[in-house]
């Protein structure tokens, strides 16, 4: 990271948001920014709670094996992560919760997801945090989603909310592993937000562009996220081919049946294979294959549908090459859609910042935001999902993906204010 | 390694075998057990040749990358590797070559490759190298065709023939990267046997029981080794995977076409995709896949029909999901039959020590001793090769091979003879 | 067809759609059906044009053959149609249109599609059609999708309409090739309903209950229909397969390739491979291999881009098998929305007759009526489309189909008190 | 048919070649050709049995329905057949065999086969048959493999036989529906040659040139050919794809499954889907599709593993898309080799003839007088298969394939006098 990422004549939210993207760490490995937010948090007066404390390990699904969080433990350390802070998030439970309370009154839950994406960034100058000096420092790992702008959102809110006066409680809920649905649901199982009265949550971009706000995100389909593996049977590919069973084979019919999962005739639904790896030597029949897939849909019945359908043709494609095939589940979101008196009290607020506000904006993803939703309005709390236009220099998963930093500062200041609005009792 | 892989009790041509195997190394990565045949050699009173002297480099396929030789060079130094003779053989170059000359009279060449496989070693109790405590110590890596044992014979071979008396010159040529048919043609591409009157290679097993010679080995197809790297577009699965091609999607075709390749109706021919690697993130659409295969055909008009349908299936199977694709010959073999000659002479020599014959044994591989064994015939020469039969735990190519030593030392034997009773001028 | 069929004892719009039902035809072949709505037009007073008068032959997509053409003309004469329409109607062109001009006032127009499908009706007792003795007398053929009971609807309509009173001129268009959306394209192109102030059409069923009337009909798709034939090249399986080109395993491709098709990430899509036919004998690498299929899409320019992929496939699926690949547009349907005017006139007068009306009814298939709706919207007319609810034996296009007929005589009833409350000037 | 096909100018086996020619018949339904053989055998005096006297019912696989046995039966009436040997041969069995029986000595068995192709013949003039009017007067039709050149030689040598003098018995057999494998096990079964001494069969072209014999043909493959059904289920594609279960996407997997089925390490292996039709509308997901296939290998074990993972791959490809499948075996050949006795007389006897000789010739499809060849052969009796070089205007099974027919005279004389060779007692 060179100087210019760390300038003093940047505003802090955006020199945070800068050294979180070039540290991308990827799910339930986020041990640098934890710790970070965690130290960042005490210093400001907050109680901290963390690992264990903030997620029930039961409930994590697709966590990464164990030497993969020790390098990340021992990376997040060499680069300067409090000792103590990763101590206290063994075994990938890297949720991080602030909580500020002063007294009676509500109780507003924001949350900010953390996690980066296995993806290469690209290092053209073209490419912002290239020319900026800040690209990922990680090989084959970027902040191609924009959560470092939320963690760094989030970590500014602290300052905002602390240097306010209200009363009643706030929880800042830094969470790990949003990417692939996984890391809302073991905080949700582990009691975070269960007293909340409000819970917010927002995503930077998604075509949305800078300057404006949208009060409402619709179209978050809910999802599962499943592995498979296609066993078969090695032998030499010359001399013996027909002793082989041969499990490339097998994922290949699997990737073509998955991708051709029957469309729905009034929902949208999503299918993709992300992820392939399988095979030995060239000359070898390969007797292991793997594929990382997922299937969204917008409604439950539909989504379990689609799952039971991919499942079967994940057998279907094992027998075709008498081959087995092994499968887990490894993350799960579900659809959501925000109050209206979220949206309500998102609209007004904004505006009143001089924001240009939409009233919904549809995305086509999948947020496990969904399940502090879903739990918030089913004890009767305001729940909501907002928008923060930012201009995209390409998509978000792009290796060129980059977001217009100007909408940090605002974003943060959206984010206390809505708190603040929440806090002061107002109706929506 | 124990105790028992170097227990003196052990015949130096098994000692030495078990040392090979315990320390598997990929093609063109060979540098342990090349830096240990050159010393050995060496200390014999061979002239060694090794590196650039032995090898062609614009003939060399499939060289592993820049880090992946450093990585070996230096693990072949911790393991106690001469640094004179790694220094000798820059950028994978890992073909030995020892010469000894006792003056007029014809010139033998021997050839033994030496390279391992990128397969996990089985490790149960039932598996003899890891019972016998000489099981792999590099994670991944396997002597899993016996190369260990061709090597170590060809270092016995060297003892014998040093304390015989003849004259003549004999070439023992330690060949790397034999799988992937990438090591022999940079060799005969650099000179090496250009002179030899007699060629003799063999291989260890191959559904030969111990105690039985074949005198000739038929069926080693002709192949052409290709990597095949697809292509797309990347973009988030859930919000715009209209914007994506899918790079897994047109690998997964490519897979089951290769496969499907037409067969012929009166040659065997062979195709196998032994590797597949492809995608990021579960939730993004794949832009990149890659495929390792190879084809076999018993003719070279057969084997160019079947590349070049190859490669217009790759093609097709990249448009067909608006991808592109790169694709690079890794390697090559090519289809060969030993001379009656040589044929006749192990026949002859076989079986003067005792050794149950049989005249011919069919093998499906590929072997690159193809090259040696053309070269030698086009310049008249004798050229043959043979097999060594001996019991195997499981296939070749399997985790759970082994092959049995009590093959090694009348193997050794066997090239021995060979090599004085050509060196006699012996008609076949 | 017996007794029960021509029952004095049913309404006559209920006999009509048995007699109907008992005798579909495909598209563009609907002499008999057509031919019959021509004459009854004709006795009770209204002018009557068919074939080149209403239809423009350019814009015909997906004609049947000659041959096709000639047996159905000579199975609806041997059925007892008046040659004299027959011989009106040439080449396929089975449109009919009738028009009473009764003087100034608005022009009103309503669309009958009149074409069957080629599935083979269930002939099981509990199949109401077959035990009622009016199941399909024409193999292969059966109206599963309810264009019976619109034909008979229409001429219903007629006769109400001829014994009302009114002001204006109303025009019946009974239109062909519903199915694949070929037939509406060609009657708009010739002039049909080019100065409808108003339009209407309608459909039985699509999942809305019997008593309930939809005012507007959402979710039609736009479509393109499409045939593809490869080609390879034909050689003994057994002696040659090399020799071949196999046009079936590069449709095979093509149809995991088009279900594949990347669904959008904001809109419904669907694609369909609805026919396969190809190759000759068993032991002959296939030279031939025909599809047929479909894709929709929600806006034209994702229906565009759908297709635009869908024929890249077809080539990458042709290519990868060494075939060459012929296409050819079959039909296309838009999509469109009801004007508000004409869904709140839909709601008014149902109402008035004492129905129970929705708003909204969703559908998910594709409707040429389209054209006509989009042609009138342009010229400043009212335009609409709703759904009659008819309770359902079975889904649409299933051999078990068979809808509720206690829907036809209040839907014809709708469609006369729809079209004399638009003649009588009324404000939507 | 033109006057040129009947033309007085040609040999009568010429001619004969070209009436048959111009009426193909599918296997089963050979009505026309069998029950001409039937009358001239008859004619000539010898002893004719038809139908179920040389057929078992039960081992026929693959019979046509009653509705194409009826219509062909109608035509080879209509095309001037004998009504009493039509009456003869119900239910397909057009099988017929003509025995002379000359008192003690030798039992020779001579097999011709009989059926045609479902293919469509070229009609170009460039095409002989077509340039010189006996064309395939049978759409869809043609003789493609040359078996109307073997039957025409069939009653040629009867002709030659009865004119010539020798003691023991002779057995004509005229084999329905080699093409499939069908029907020589049904004759073998029946006990057709149960008691021959001898047994010959040979075929037309294949790759050898006119002028020349092959002693005997190798590399014919044991073969299954199996026809599969899958079943899935009826949905409207547009407005339910998500009810659907797609037959064809199974079939597609299942044709690349089967075309993908595992190469052996040591033996030919063949697969060809050669048929696919399923399907109804375009916009009807399907619910069937029927593929047809075969499977051959060099060895019956390999046959039987072939088959049995054809069989799995099948099951897999319907499961990976919700669909099931029926399979039936229509048809099985197996593999065979000549006795040496049988190639040596074959040799003598055609080199006495001053024709050239080859004594192998490779073939590589298959052919079911192995069953003939495999009972004589068990019962200790010389049975041989032997090639008459003829040259092609195109390969076997192409529309455009012929042969010269200057093979016919020397084919049926040498079919002849080795017939007399063997009465005549002369060892091979």
């Amino acid at each position: 990271m060179t100087d210019a990422a760390t300038s003093n004549a940047l505003p802090p939210v955006v020199a945070l948001r800068r050294r979180f993207h070039a540290r991308p760490e990827l799910g339930f490995l986020e041990y640098g920014i934890a710790a970070e937010a965690a130290s960042t948090l005490t210093a400001l007066g907050w109680t901290v709670q963390a690992g264990p404390e903030v997620m029930r390990r039961e409930a994590m699904l697709g966590v990464p094996g164990a030497e993969a969080i020790a390098a990340a433990r021992a990376r997040a350390l060499a680069e300067g992560a409090d000792p103590a802070w990763i101590a206290r998030m063994p075994d990938g439970m890297t949720g991080v919760v602030g909580t500020l309370d002063r007294g009676p009154g509500p109780v507003v839950a924001l949350r900010f997801d953390i996690d980066a994406l296995p993806i290469e960034e690209a290092d053209a100058l073209a490419h912002p945090p290239a020319a900026a000096g800040f690209g990922s420092a990680h090989p084959g790992r970027m902040h191609a989603c924009g959560h470092d702008g939320h963690a760094a959102i989030g970590l500014e809110v602290a300052r905002l909310l602390t240097a306010a006066e209200w009363s009643g409680k706030v929880l800042l809920i830094f969470q790990p592993a949003e990417e692939g649905g996984r890391g809302a649901l073991p905080m949700v199982e582990a009691g975070v937000a269960a007293e909340a009265t409000h819970f917010y949550a927002a995503h930077l971009g998604l075509g949305l562009p800078s300057g404006v706000v949208a009060a409402e995100a619709r179209g978050f389909l809910g999802s599962a996220k499943i592995d498979a593996v296609f066993e078969g049977r090695a032998a030499h590919a010359g001399a013996a081919p027909q002793d082989g069973r041969h499990a490339i084979l097998a994922a290949a019919h699997a990737v073509g049946a998955l991708q051709a999962l029957p469309r729905h005739g009034a929902e949208l639904t999503q299918v993709n294979v992300g992820r392939i790896e399988g095979g030995s030597g060239r000359n070898v029949i390969p007797d292991r294959c793997r594929i990382e897939f997922e299937v969204r849909a917008e409604t439950e019945p539909t989504l379990d549908a689609l799952h039971a359908r991919a499942l079967a043709a994940l057998e279907g494609a094992a027998a075709l090459a008498g081959c087995a095939v092994r499968t887990e589940l490894m993350g799960r979101t579900a659809s959501f859609l925000s109050s209206p008196e979220a949206a309500a009290r998102v609209a007004r607020v904004a505006a009143a910042q001089g924001t240009e506000v939409r009233d919904v904006h549809h995305v086509g993803g999948g947020e496990d935001a969904a399940f502090f939703v879903r739990a918030a309005q089913a004890r009767g709390g305001e729940a909501g999902y907002f928008i923060l236009g930012a201009d995209l220099a390409d998509g978000h998963h792009s290796p060129r993906f980059d977001f217009d930093e100007a909408a940090l500062v605002p974003g943060a200041a959206l984010f206390a204010a809505l708190a603040l609005d929440a806090l002061s009792g107002a109706p929506a």
